[in-house]
């Protein structure tokens, strides 16, 4: 028997088509099937539509050696997964009758009588074994079709979970290659798309031609560049050193810009920096509102280093909480360098932190100047080497100035305590 | 020619079917074609490998009249949408030498040379209109084969939406049917999916029979419920008449919980009640860490009424910054509703403000006790009406327990300004 290697999902159901509702299934069938080397080639959504899932499923399985189907096999009249794979393979549907018993019993258990339409779940396709459901009336369908196989679930989360992971151990992992697929994601701030690409590009075809072969994406968003590699190794072990390899040389040649290779985000970097050198820190921000504050408390544990945050909006509150002369303000205006210095040493002094971190600039839409547009953003931290500030001019509507805003923050922070300035 | 009718959405990178990553563009695609009464029938995703990509391509050619493509228009060597569908359907790619212009310039303005990779954005199927990006270097494709259109955009959402929905005013309009698909979301907080359902059920056959039906759809999730309603009609005027007085009634029966039926958010609400009364608002956070006054900060013009915001998460700097009494502290303990009061109306005094917010609680993993579990969190608001306090027990890990606090913060204030308080 073939061994199964390529894998499509199919999400089934109206609803999945609205402009409210996402298919999360997938992220977890595709992480199950990583992991027994079964890899994921495309996902498709369809609504509850015969002739829609038939042709989905038609085109699907000219494509794959799996098709996993959730969705679609309530009792409905709009439940059309079970008919739909049925016929398509030319297969008769017939009631099982252990299998209305079943459902019969559910119901009774709950002092119900089963509803008549419940009948269309006990159909099953000849040949399917079915899966039973213990959270739930639609039990699973495992169809052979040649070296093929479809495997349709119900769709409710905490139905299909633990049918998957029963059949991930079982039966789908005697049929997979056992090539585990691993993964890895470098986090880089700080440099652009094309200068992260232009640097890690020539070590793309040293890790194509590797004994396991390590593949590569990048992903680009405002104030952060994500380097996705991965590995397929006959053990999970030899995938995890190939990608650790390949992400440490990529580190390498990304030098500081790079700031995590295990997943971390920014705010659990810092932190850990912050730990490490047994220090705690204290924010006064303007025009990221709290978000700098909001984020470093996002990490557990993060009491032990966050002595407090002040979003001081007005300027007599940039006065009387982070001690920033009024003249200053005066002087400079409030979305300027010397008052983002001002707000990092004023609340490293009130706070008696060891570091102090000030963000002042305009999120937009409203409060641009020609000489201060939109987008202007003045940070600064105060450590006990000293006070460093930078100005930088973002793009992008109000909440992705907050974001880089706070990026660029946390990232200066990072950049001292490392000592990895200039 | 023929009218676009049927639409797929194809999202393409590799990232997009690892676990970690979901295509989100579809949702925003879907809504703008389903005000023109372009029915996306599909939806698709697949990786950077140039065979699944055509595969794809052609399968969806198959089937309807308009593919919308986001992603792969970068210009490294994995984006591939643009050579593989130029591919597909026999089109040769020559340089755009206008695009390069406008790609250098972008990178000018930056004080960067262009790298060489980006001349790829430049290639152009013959045949193809270029659409121009206004905040990137990716410009869009839109390409006829007959009377079908392939449209290719690319993945970043602030570049995507714009240029979608310039489309959707103009080009694809012109081409769509015109049947609107109106949707109206309706948000609630405190009250749970089953009593929505309850307060809401009777209204659904009364709907569904209307001469323009209203369908419901009811989406959970903690601190907040969405009630989706949608209605189709030969005009958007009339579609929106139905799902407007469907909404009424829905709001009419839900009460107060309901608190915005136009897609505002919480906080928007929230500010736009505060500058009705023209009142200035002041907040102490201690397990929200700073995610109120973000939220709050996060609407447009909010440096109107947002005075400050202070993320008070050690005892001194509770008492420093917010006045609350060491003793309080020590008698009640940091996390409770004495605590949440003081904290309210200490922020409202110290920074003069009409409203002061006060919470305090346990966001988790650590911290928790057979008393004072994780997940206790008090809140209190002080306003010239008194001061009001609640003490909860929310679930979930740290990030949905910040986030139901918040939510549990700013509901209460709104329930004290709309007089709607028991």
């Amino acid at each position: 028997m073939r061994l199964l290697r390529r894998a499509a999902i199919l999400a089934v159901g109206s609803e999945l088509l609205t402009p409210a509702r996402i298919d999360t299934n997938s992220l977890f069938i595709t992480e199950q099937l990583d992991l027994i080397g079964i890899e994921v080639v495309f996902k498709m959504v369809v609504g509850d539509d015969r002739g829609e899932l038939a042709g989905a499923v038609r085109g699907a399985l000219a494509r794959v050696d799996l098709l996993v189907c959730s969705g679609g096999l309530g009792p409905t009249d709009d439940d059309l997964t079970r008919e739909v794979v049925a016929d398509v393979l030319a297969r008769p549907l017939a009631e099982d009758e252990a299998i209305t018993a079943r459902i019969r019993a559910r119901f009774e258990r709950r002092g119900l009588p089963m509803p008549e339409i419940n009948r269309r779940q006990a159909m099953v396709p000849a040949g399917a074994v079915v899966l039973e459901n213990a959270n739930g009336t639609a039990p699973g369908l495992w169809l052979e079709d040649g070296d093929r196989v479809v495997l349709m679930l119900p769709g409710p989360p905490r139905e299909l979970r633990p049918m998957l992971v029963a059949l991930a151990a079982g039966p789908l992992k005697a049929r997979a290659s056992g090539l585990s697929l691993v993964r890895r994601t470098i986090r880089i701030t700080g440099r652009t798309e094309s200068h992260t690409e232009v640097a890690v590009k020539p070590l793309y075809e040293e890790w194509a031609r590797a004994a396991v072969p390590v593949s590569t994406t990048i992903l680009a968003s405002l104030g952060q560049i994500e380097l996705h590699l991965s590995a397929r190794a006959p053990t999970r072990e030899e995938a995890d050193a190939a990608v650790d390899a390949a992400s440490r040389q990529a580190m390498d040649v990304l030098g500081v810009d790079a700031f995590s290779r295990d997943g971390r985000t920014l705010e659990e970097v810092v932190g850990a920096l912050l730990v490490d050198r047994g220090l705690r820190i204290a924010v006064a921000e303007s025009c990221t509102g709290g978000l700098i504050t909001s984020r470093l408390t996002d990490v557990p544990g993060s009491s032990r280093y966050v002595d407090r945050g002040v979003v001081v909006y007005a300027n007599e509150a940039k006065t009387a909480l982070a001690g920033v002369p009024a003249a200053l303000i005066a002087e400079h205006g409030a979305v300027s360098e010397p008052v983002a210095v001002a707000m990092a040493e004023g609340i490293r002094a009130r706070a008696q932190t060891d570091v102090g971190v000030g963000v002042t600039g305009i999120a937009g839409p409203g409060g641009g100047t020609p000489q201060k547009p939109v987008g202007t953003v003045a940070v600064a931290a105060a450590l006990p080497e000293g006070t460093r500030s930078r100005v930088h001019q973002f793009v992008g509507d109000r909440e992705l100035i907050k974001f880089q805003a706070s990026q660029a923050a946390l990232d200066l922070v990072r950049r001292i305590l490392l000592g990895r300035i200039n």
